[in-house]
């Protein structure tokens, strides 16, 4: 596959844009951006230096930094651009709007890769001209640091030529074979926090001790190992299937064990609480800024080491 | 509190033996072990190399390597033992026995210690003359890396003394307030894992996706950021209580969309397929060795900084 260089369009400026902005722009690529709001659009160039050279500490490049323009009009965002990532609000009505304007001036190579994360593609599709150059592109916050991106789409080329552009500026793209409300990676974490709410609300442990175990146990694990590819690893020899044949019933058990909680006032309290305490005083920009200085130094710890 | 340099009993030698030995050693506890069985006696030092050493490669220790003992009887090892780590089959009737000969002949001060993953304190304290001093100190496999212990117990001082212990030889202890099948981490993962089910028996991704969409998104982050704490970071400058206010009806109706997969023989098979297809050919302890070693990138990564 010839490599695809040509411009890159980010329609939507709020945090997710400045995270694919500043991954395009950090790996070389020209960024046109657009968003409805004049405000929002004068503010971004500021905006991605933070993003950029936090790029710039993981990225392997062999090229200077790509230029960034800020287009005046949705039309001269999209008019040449290869990839055109759309990050607006998470409305159907909004984006397949956008979606007809766009329609009307990109070129007919250009895929349309949606940041959706509540969305799906089927419910974005619809009333689209080329549905088969849409794709929803989820990455996962904070996107321009960690490298996940779910991808789905109906047409392979298309799947393809992203899955090649998300290479090559280091995302790790995976691929859905259906349509599913939270792609995969939500899932996996709602599906996480609800057992680690209903803990805190049973009383079994606090909120900060959950934390803490998760990243001293499941979550430094799951940064190296699949959970698939855990239980292989615990079958010893035989793997998983001497797992699955073995503890296969125990774990049915302990599914049937695991909690429902209510999200009601008491358990949000408790919630509130704990994290508080477990914040210790720190703000949310502070404590953002120790969660991207860690994840800068674990992504570095992997270079060039592909995790199991 | 002062320094409890005294030999640590290491009760059970298979896996989870070798590594609380490993770790103690590295660390510059002499430890004393004992099996019932002469033949896993006679191979334990041996089998202590490979995990002493890559203990060394993170471990910030000031002096050199404790002794070991492999002790002949039960009463050689425990008698003058601060801890005693108990790691024998997982028999409430094996564990409930190992006690009372250990009570005879440990020192009243000696904690005695399950390793215990699928029992809990409340099944294994009866008949114990001094329950107190009985705690459940569940690690995280591979336990010599991975730095997580889950404790729990009824007295605060056999705990706070336990809690020393662990973190003098890098653990990360936490506390249940309540003892719970599966301690907090296992019910975590336990919880994940039937959602990576699902996603697969539901056709909505392979094996090998799903996996790579943890290590490369969720699990990453939350080797970093706890899960409790990931929700007070994704709710702006008010945190987890504008995200609970705003997206917790979002999450409930997330949670009532998670599946209950079965693990029948057609989810089985598609499973084993799947992490045939992930390994690519690779056996199960060379994926250990490169989980091990990714394990300890991160782990030498995060070194110094605490988690968020």
């Amino acid at each position: 596959m010839t490599e695809q260089r040509g411009p890159i369009a980010v329609i939507g400026c709020g945090l997710i844009g400045e995270s694919w902005a500043a991954l395009f722009i950090a790996y070389g690529y020209d960024v046109y951006a657009w968003d409805p709001s004049p405000t929002v659009r004068q503010g971004f160039a500021a905006r991605l230096l933070r993003p950029i050279s936090q790029v710039s500490a993981i990225a392997q490049r062999t090229r200077g930094l790509g230029q960034l323009v800020v287009a005046e009009t949705l039309a001269e965002a999209v008019v040449d651009a290869v990839l055109i990532q759309e990050n607006v609000p998470e409305s159907v009505e909004i984006k397949r709007a956008l979606y007809s304007e766009i329609e009307v001036v990109a070129s007919e190579q250009a895929i349309i890769a949606s940041s959706t994360s509540a969305l799906t593609w089927s419910e974005l599709s619809p009333g689209m001209r080329r549905p088969e150059r849409l794709i929803t592109a989820h990455p996962f916050n904070p996107p321009h640091l960690v490298p996940l991106v779910e991808l789905f789409g109906i047409c392979l080329s298309t799947l393809e030529r992203a899955d090649a552009l998300y290479r090559a500026i280091g995302r790790k793209p995976v691929r859905l074979k259906k349509d599913a409300v939270g792609h995969i990676a939500n899932r996996l974490a709602s599906a996480l926090w609800r057992e680690a709410v209903h803990i805190v609300a049973e009383g079994i442990a606090d909120v900060s001790e959950v934390d803490a175990a998760l990243v001293n146990g499941p979550g430094l694990r799951w940064s190296v190992v699949g959970a698939h590819m855990t239980y292989h690893l615990g079958g010893g020899q035989e793997g998983i299937s001497h797992y699955l044949q073995h503890l296969g019933p125990s774990q049915v058990r302990r599914w049937a064990s695991l909690g429902s909680p209510k999200l009601n006032v008491d358990v949000c309290e408790q919630l509130i609480a704990g994290v508080t305490e477990e914040a210790g005083g720190r703000s949310v920009p502070e404590l953002e800024a120790i969660r991207d200085s860690l994840l800068i130094k674990a992504l570095q710890a992997r270079e060039g080491q592909d995790v199991v």
